[in-house]
């Protein structure tokens, strides 16, 4: 069952539908997904798991008529809300958070006449609608309480290219500051940030979001360290036949074994493969997540996967680290663009724990870095990967390769 | 010591100097590469090795002054030579074949009045001739043998998608066809192929690569079954303290455990770091091919590695393969391009042996395709791989994903 009148819809196209390359922001939605044998109630919404008699109270939001469905196995993906931090302010007109379709909805219909826009908050979503925005005309100031963008995908340096990116195509960004205050008469008319004011007609919140674990915590379902639901390796919840998946669930770090809230597209798809599997009577588990993630601004695209110079530290990982630049392509070949890679190991055993790309086909190094990562490969066998070569596609020695001597040659 | 009088130059770069996207050929030659503490003798051959005593004999080709050097260790990299059938008629004038830089001026030069080329060979050199020799607005005929197109890199199913956009740009294939005799009066002025005859004033000799292996051969160094140099793991010379790497030597395929010819520059470049480090005094393994190779025929990336279906089969090993078709990037993000991946497993234990992707990112998914082939990873495991997301650059279930799903439904 699902609360929204539609079975299904994209949440990341949001900001590319604001900005205005996904043409509506009706393509979003999946008025008829590919299901085989699933009956699909929309505009439901469950109130309550009762699950020592397995059953859920739901009601139907169109009649209001209230219902009782028995289940064998239940998944919970209730997904997670936008965090709206307690600022003053925050409720004014036109302070929007990029979660739903109708928030996107109203976003573009404020576009139509805002002038200057600002963000609360530099992380991906932040940072797509800031470029949303840009391309709309807006003026936009990003603010990021952190001392810099995209903190959890990248380290300091870098953050650096992503930042150098979003200043050419027009962005202020102002890191190290806190919101204090939005202003205004109904509508917002500026922001206070770090002391001072900056003018804004629209207020994007994207300061994160906060599993929604409130229907399953109301069942007395266990809730974990991280506030989103505790599962076991086969995503079962504490509650017998009941599983979960997606936003409102913890997972398991590869890495550093401990639960994170990995809150991704692909970490929702891979759960809930391994949920509905394992609640149509299969045997599955769940691996655990690199948190892998990928983003484009303005054509350049930023990856990353496994934990950062400073996630290694807080784990307690001692890393060790090394960033390239080369060329995508030869030398000779025109049109070639630069990429920069940083690759960190741990320093104990020059095993790889994280990746960070910029620059083309990013996603795809990424996703490579992070097969390896979860094949427990060091930076020597790295340097060692198979890899093809053209001149039209890439150099002969493949970026990752340089990337992976380099860092070889800090660890001997 | 290298014959030519420069230290190094990129064979693979010569069609796409022909064709133009390479400003000039002289580009791809690299006077000063940057080598540390190596002492380079340009424009000097060796004659002949003396195994027992440890020495070379060699020629300054400016000067004629002979030389005896000793080595302490010796690195074979004499590379390989374009195969000559024994057509009547190759010997023409306008005849060429694709290896040197000289090969590749005298090209250019018979392009600036050529008309009509025929390309003898449906390989990777010489497809990529023949968009070259296209783009320079020339008539344009391909003539292979075999029933199709890259044979050594892709299905016969996957080959029609590169047939298909050899002819939409205007060039003619032809497949399964022998070239009988290439005709002319000093000159070519035709060919005769299946009986049937094409015009051409320039043809391409495009049928393979042989090792070369005179030197070592002369030497007494073991040659093996494929004709190319013999090595050990280490890639040792049956010549102690002889290594060799490169196009002249034969390298075991990781999947058939087997002798093969692999003649790509990756494969050079790994070898001849293993090779080096081994003649230096170290101790590196050199671990076998899969043969990943890329090519780009008109911005369309085509990409391979390990087993073909054939050639899984004249292995012995049962293949099972399945072929999908998705978009890059989300339905309705616009600009999605179709990408069509082949993976291929051994029916037995559901280990891939191989993987064609044509699309993009081809390259940097057979890539990731390579490390898990030789991580002996199961179509199972593939399917459950991390991957990143994002609208602007891929769909939220990635397409090696969607592959191995769909060929897990078969194994099944």
């Amino acid at each position: 069952m699902e609360r929204n009148p539609y079975p299904l819809y994209h949440p990341c196209g949001i900001p590319f539908a604001i900005g205005g390359r996904v043409r509506s922001i009706s393509d979003l939605v999946e008025q008829k997904p590919r299901l085989q044998n699933v009956e699909m109630k929309t505009s439901t919404e469950a109130r309550a798991i009762d699950i020592k008699d397995k059953e859920v109270e739901a009601i139907d939001l169109k009649t209001s008529k209230e219902e009782v469905i028995q289940y064998d196995s239940l998944v919970i993906a209730t997904g997670s809300l936008p965090i709206r931090p307690p600022i003053h302010g925050i409720d004014l007109e036109n302070v929007f958070t990029v979660h739903s379709i109708s928030d996107g909805e109203r976003i573009i219909a404020a576009v139509q006449t805002a002038k200057k826009a600002l963000i609360i908050g530099g992380g991906l979503i932040g940072i797509e609608t800031a470029e949303a925005l840009r391309e709309r005309g807006l003026e936009v100031t990003v603010v990021e309480m952190l001392p810099s963008v995209l903190a959890n995908m990248l380290d300091a340096d870098m953050s650096e290219i992503v930042l150098g990116k979003l200043r050419e195509i027009g962005i202020n960004v102002m890191c190290g500051r806190k919101v204090e205050e939005i202003v205004g008469d109904g509508r917002v008319s500026k922001v206070r940030a770090g002391g001072e004011e900056f003018p804004a007609d629209l207020v994007i919140v994207a300061a994160g979001f906060r599993p929604n674990v409130e229907l399953a915590r109301a069942a007395g379902i266990e809730i974990g360290i991280t506030r989103a639901i505790k599962v076991d390796e086969r995503l079962m919840t504490s509650a017998e036949d009941v599983y979960a998946a997606g936003d409102c669930v913890e997972a398991r770090h590869l890495i550093t074994g401990k639960p994170t809230l990995s809150q991704l597209a692909t970490t929702a798809i891979r759960m809930g493969r391994v949920a509905g599997a394992n609640a149509a009577g299969g045997n599955e588990n769940f691996p655990g997540v690199l948190n892998t993630a990928v983003t484009s601004i303005h054509g350049l695209e930023v990856a990353s996967t496994g934990l950062t110079s400073q996630a290694a530290d807080s784990a307690g990982i001692k890393p060790v680290s090394m960033r390239v630049r080369v060329l995508d392509k030869p030398r000779y070949y025109p049109g070639a663009q630069p990429i920069t890679i940083k690759l960190i190991a741990d320093s104990n055993d020059g095993r790889l724990i994280g990746g960070q790309v910029i620059g083309n086909d990013a996603g795809a190094r990424v996703n490579l870095l992070a097969f390896a990562i979860r094949s427990r490969t060091t930076v020597w066998e790295l340097s060692k990967m198979e890899y093809c070569y053209a001149p039209p596609v890439v150099d002969d020695i493949e970026p990752l390769i340089v990337a992976a001597d380099a860092l070889a040659r800090r660890l001997a």
